[in-house]
């Protein structure tokens, strides 16, 4: 079996190890990284400290084809990482005519002062390959070490995109096909409304598997069953993840909306412009988050017309026009209310299907009978209105996440149910 | 100088190593550990591989005091942390009677059947302490190696916040206190409305710092200023910190709003419960995004009133009553949609101000006068209405994101100066 060609990432920066800023980076580099194969092994975070960052590189250079560094490289005084790199490297800093030049030519276009401090952007490693960033002014440093190589880049997320997208990624990607390594390929299938457990039932033993591997990830917007498989070339994974794909379905198919990355807000996408159909919503305790995630997607405005966030029980009243006695007889977070909230969407927002949510997301407003996590959603369509209660969790957060999923569910199933999918 | 006391945290999980899953465990934790004056090193994500756990555990054994392990204690295939921790720490398993009562009275209470494969959630390390975990099925499992312990917990955010914050973060307090490590303390002056360079020019140099620390965060949100001390308690470390505070608001103080961790939502909100005043939203190309940050708040009923999203040409001119003229004769993106829009929302949801934001987010939609990224804020209250302009980046979310923020930012000067803040 030949090898795998695998990464190791480090990230640098005190703000990355004290919990002040989340982490994106790693996730983005190692997504982009597995579609052309390689293998992603360790993510190492780590200060802006010297003595941790040549502990790091020593920890992983044996284990690893390419390391990736992010950040540290900015103007101020606690970046270090390309004087620390330099020296590792056994390199001197030199200024750069070319860097300098489009340094200045970057300020220039930014109608921003070219200041003394900038200088420092344009000395580089002298033996390094530079790795060009125009969205910036740190440039990507590629090393050559014994064995391995190491490519430090910024940390600011636009521009360590920049660099991957534009020329690394692909370089990575031609090394793998070059140099004949084995590839690591992924398939996500993902289901909706059943849990972990009845899905491994459903499965069942998987010593079938045979060097392919499944993974179950449970999350609020449902189980994502993951294989895998370590085979010579994207043609005979195809093969493997098609066996396990089908193997699957044969026994829990009807649960699985999706054999791609795409999420639950694409698939309802794909449904609703198949179909012309047009969607709106009326919010409450979601506060705009249903509008936010459907938003999210370029192309929305084709078949999403808005969403009614009518937080206090008037905007209710004079937005959707929900009866005063529908909320004075059974409250806001009720059958009766969601149903008019659905209702006045569909009607305000002129579309075909609208999507109504109203509960308690807390951790305060709860009571006896509608404790915290009671969440109404509502559906009205040509055909028909109703709504569904839910009773999530006692966390705020997790229950407008669920409130949300769930929602986009309700709409897929009545949608699929309508068209005859 | 007495020594920090170092916590490091392993993860371990193939869906975060290959970008399935963002970590946002490890920056919970690090935020909650920071807070009672830890030093957090090193965070490690590897693969659910016996060879890497052992090799993680090594690498990071000598430098800390505490080492916290999320993931792989699951009841799948895939799991295996116990079971190498449990090798690691020279132990065996046992059905622990305690563990199992309890597990069991966890599925009678959910009204879940006890399964055969629930046993080897009972399936205890003899020797290690027992951290409760009454949120799920997998306990904490506290392991004593030399010279450093090892906690092991679940990886599901929920479970590992609770072992957490139930137990053991009150217990590494109390190991601070009782050995008189050294305490790391930081603070963040939040500011608004002014680039990273100004302010690092209006601060000049940093060598007074002394053994403090400054350090520039850039956001989509405004520059952090995160000041930082290494202090024998948290007496001495807030008098540090305030001495370097005052210097620093001596010298840039009018761009900063919060020296707290709170960031410009938890300040609006506070500026409006403090006057009593309400707010409603309009908002096109943010889709509830708004309203989703401002609602992310417990409490928000008691200022937001709602947001209209009106994602279609209609919906501006049928919900907030924008003129079919303004948008014919100027678009949906201009300064008169952005005013309509404010002042339709007011109206609508009667409320003291209302926020609009209409824009091109991108990727398409642009044209050579209003380029992707040209997104119009209307702000209108009882004194005035208006819009301003901004043209951020080429990147939908991004552009999101800016958005909300200048949206939150418009309101909050608009407010301090008319309660005269």
């Amino acid at each position: 079996m030949n090898s795998t060609f695998n990464i190791s990432l480090i990230s640098i920066g005190d703000e990355l190890c004290i919990g002040q800023t989340l982490n994106t980076n790693v996730q983005w580099m190692s997504k982009e990284l597995v579609k052309v194969g390689a293998n992603i092994d360790y993510h190492l975070t780590i200060k802006d400290d010297k003595a941790e960052i040549i502990k790091a590189i020593e920890f992983l250079k044996s284990s690893s084809d390419v390391i990736l560094v992010t950040g540290g490289l900015g103007p101020t005084h606690d970046d270090i990482t390309k004087k620390v790199l330099t020296e590792y490297f056994d390199d001197k800093l030199a200024l750069n005519e070319k860097v300098l030049a489009d340094l200045k030519e970057y300020f220039k276009t930014r109608g921003r002062d070219f200041l003394e401090r900038h200088y420092e952007q344009a000395l580089m490693p002298s033996r390094c390959k530079i790795i060009e960033n125009k969205v910036g002014t740190a440039q990507g440093m590629l090393f050559q070490g014994d064995g391995f190589e190491l490519l430090s880049m910024p940390g600011v997320p636009r521009e360590m995109q920049y660099i991957m997208s534009n020329n690394f990624i692909e370089y990575i990607e031609n090394r793998i096909k070059k140099n004949n390594h084995n590839v690591i390929v992924y398939r996500t299938l993902r289901t909706a409304g059943v849990p972990e457990s009845t899905l491994a039932d459903l499965i069942g033993e998987v010593g079938f598997l045979n060097g392919a591997s499944l993974a179950f990830l449970p999350s609020y917007a449902g189980v994502k069953l993951r294989i895998g498989t370590n085979s010579e070339n994207f043609d005979n994974a195809k093969i493997e993840l098609d066996k396990l794909e089908k193997f699957i379905m044969d026994r829990c198919g009807k649960y699985i909306y999706s054999n791609s990355d795409e999420n639950l807000e694409n698939y309802l996408a794909s449904l609703l412009l198949e179909n012309k159909k047009t969607i709106s919503g009326a919010e409450s305790c979601t506060g705009g988050l249903f509008g936010a995630k459907i938003t999210a997607m370029p192309g929305s405005s084709f078949y999403f017309n808005g969403s009614a966030v009518t937080y206090s029980n008037n905007a209710k009243i004079d937005i959707l026009g929900v009866r005063k006695e529908t909320i004075s007889n059974f409250g806001a977070v009720s059958e009766e209310c969601a149903k008019e909230m659905a209702i006045g969407s569909r009607e305000k927002y002129k579309t075909d299907y609208a999507i109504s949510i109203t509960g308690i997301a807390g951790p305060d407003g709860g009571s006896e009978s509608k404790p915290v996590g009671t969440i109404w959603i509502g559906l009205s369509s040509s055909n028909d209105t109703y709504a569904k209660k839910f009773v999530f969790t006692k966390d705020r957060e997790v229950n407008r996440e669920l409130s949300v999923h769930n929602a986009i569910n309700l709409l897929v199933k009545e949608i699929e149910k309508e068209v005859g999918n």
